[in-house]
């Protein structure tokens, strides 16, 4: 096997390099976290609290303060089928826009889901396997999320329960048939409104009280939470060692879409000790927690079930525009963004639709991977920040997150092409 | 950069490994091809007379006998935007049919169309765009053709014009936006009966029918043809040295799904020096050219304004079934192909469409790839050499092409699911 040339543009690790251990953030922020407190009694959650959804070991790592976790064996088997995946140069975007800017990005659409949602899903799946449970729930908004389940769900032989955001579930059919593929189960929600096009915040509703009412049952959530930052920091941790092939020290600036923030945070934790990284998150203007929400205790879902979170919140009953980019209309974020944008280490900008999509075509026609729009949050971050540094005259190294491919998404392109993406934000 | 361990389930090339040139197959045939001959006079045809429609450099690599030929340095700086692609091994498939054999699988899903179409696109639109060529014209049938087409026309600056046979334009109506987001045009064949669900001959003749009108238009043909295989053996140069890495000294069995021939081509072709490893084309039962056609002179589409080439044909005017896996409803063969299994040393078998998708399904719950139904002829062909294998309790070493994604083909998947997908054979 050939070492790369630093003139290649993409950088691959042979799967015996997939890191072995999660990056734990907890012992890396200015304070501790502050806690979840339980819905009703607003007092702060214990590992009892939550043992009716989350498996023993997720609540761990939840609360973890271990700098590193280990990845159990059984769960890398199963990440080997796509991982580690390619980082690449965007030569042919550089080139496009005329910039001294070195543009990369790490390509989490080579999963099965497409997207960087298995990283967790798998995991998860794995754990709740190991202690007993037999099906687990689930939201799902852009359907990445609900993707990946079902195919976590079918490596360790669990049920797996889809409650889909209606807007998402009308506007995307197939993602329906392909979770089904995979053994899943897939209904809209809100379930008892079908006159409502639902949120992230009123599906994880529906699928919370599914999990409560059984007891084999657990609930699996995509992004906001520590744990899933946590499984999702593979991203961050393959990207450090294949900059390295490129011949980079470090970036000068990571980007990520952030929706509830796993893939901003899977990208970006790693690179939190160097305080020469800039930290930035791209959010969808018409959904702007970061860029306009406030930061205090807020519920995860629209209906109150579950523990509230100290993070930025548009209110846990806000109801963005049905924008294409579903995985990113949650009124809150994780916590662990939250406090790093509060305490300004990581920066936040929000995009228009239509600024989105203009980005996404071009990427596609230089780079040939058509973006999830929610991917298209971080390219025109991406080139935002390139055009600033060509205007600065700076050879500025820019890292950003592809965290999914648009295959499924093409009514949105449709939308596009045709003029037709409306006159929301 | 770690070389792999031979325990890996994916062997990556570095970009500074793909092949530099193309695997000419004429100097190991048997005998030279029969020369096509001219639709009118039935002479043979020279260069002069495929001037009207193809780039100078494309007749030459037709019609050559050089061993090698070199691949352009723009031709590479596109095709490393996804090349070289995986070899991967498929232990969960093995594991799941509990087999003695290797299971090993080329991902020609990885490239921006989603196939390995765009490995002839490509350096037919840079010969074109060379040659002063302003516009291209092609027909498509599942999709994967024009899409690539059209990406690869985007390159260089051409424009792309798609005809598209009815029965896919109208099965998958995101591959027209694909396309157009690439910059193609597309329209639905035959262009003058818009009651007929069509077929890759009658969209070939619109589509040469196009480019014999216009002076700076040439066409584009996306399989059948000498320089479309020959663009394609990098897949089977890529997989040899892979399969080195992977610690194989030679597969036994060498499978691919086969229309025209391009993709099982593009793979077997570089294996075909050496005699120990068998070669096997796998085709629909709806559209069994080489299983159930005859050899002999026909002319490569509906209405006879092709050249006549020696092949397996149904007939010119055969109609297939509107069956799922477009790419492969053509009634004739590449020549190449053709010649191999008339002389014993390529075999064929046929696969029924349910068949197909359960192979297909079955792949993607233990590998996570959702197969196009193209791309499920060929795994149901390696699961039958598995089972032969275990049952004659042989190491049999398998490669496959998985020569693209469906995800664009959820609707196939749909009925399927549905138990809807007919009693066609």
């Amino acid at each position: 096997m050939v070492a790369p040339e630093v003139t290649d543009t993409r950088f691959s690790l042979s799967q015996a390099e997939i890191p072995s251990a999660w990056f734990n953030v907890a012992p890396h922020l200015s304070s501790p976290l502050d806690p979840p407190l339980h819905p009703a009694t607003r007092e702060p959650v214990g590992p009892d609290d939550l043992a009716p959804l989350f498996a023993a070991e997720l609540i761990g790592q939840e609360m973890s303060a271990d700098p590193w976790i280990d990845i159990p064996g059984e769960v890398l088997d199963v990440l080997r089928l796509w991982r580690p995946t390619p980082l690449v140069r965007a030569r042919r975007l550089e080139a496009a826009l005329g910039t001294t800017a070195r543009i990369y990005f790490k390509d989490e659409s080579v999963s099965p889901a497409g997207s960087h949602k298995p990283n967790s899903a798998v995991p998860q799946a794995f754990y709740n396997a190991r202690e007993g449970i037999k099906r687990l729930t689930t939201e799902t908004g852009a359907g990445q999320w609900g993707t990946a389940l079902s195919f976590a769900s079918a490596q360790y032989d669990l049920e797996c329960a889809v409650y889909m955001v209606r807007k998402s579930f009308e506007q995307k059919p197939y993602r329906k048939v392909i979770m089904e593929t995979w053994g899943g189960s897939v209904v809209p929600s809100p379930i008892d409104d079908p006159s409502n096009a639902g949120s992230l915040g009123s599906a994880i509703s529906d699928a919370v009280r599914d999990a409560m009412g059984r007891e084999d049952t657990h609930y699996a959530l995509g992004s906001v939470l520590n744990h899933v930052l946590l499984h999702q920091t593979i991203i961050g941790l393959e990207a450090q060692q294949q900059l390295a092939l490129a011949g980079e020290t470090r970036p000068d600036v990571v980007i990520a879409p952030c929706g509830g923030g796993s893939n901003l945070g899977g990208l970006a934790l790693p690179f939190l000790p160097d305080p020469a990284v800039r930290l930035l998150a791209a959010e969808p203007a018409s959904c702007p927690t970061l860029t306009q929400g406030t930061y205090e205790y807020d519920f995860g879902d629209v209906q109150g079930l579950t523990p509230m979170m100290n993070m930025y919140t548009l209110g846990h009953d806000f109801m963005p525009p049905g924008i294409h980019a579903g995985g990113l209309r949650y009124h809150g974020d994780s916590p662990i963004i939250s406090k790093l944008v509060h305490e300004g280490r990581m920066e936040a900008v929000a995009h228009r639709q239509k600024a989105v999509f203009e980005a996404n075509v071009l990427f596609a026609r230089v780079e040939g991977k058509l973006p999830a729009p929610e991917a298209g949050h971080g390219i025109a971050s991406a080139i935002a920040e390139a055009n600033d540094a060509t205007a600065k005259n700076e050879e500025r190294v820019i890292l950003f997150n592809y965290c999914g491919h648009g295959l499924l998404d093409l009514a949105a392109y449709q939308d596009h092409l045709a003029g037709d993406l409306g006159e929301e934000p």
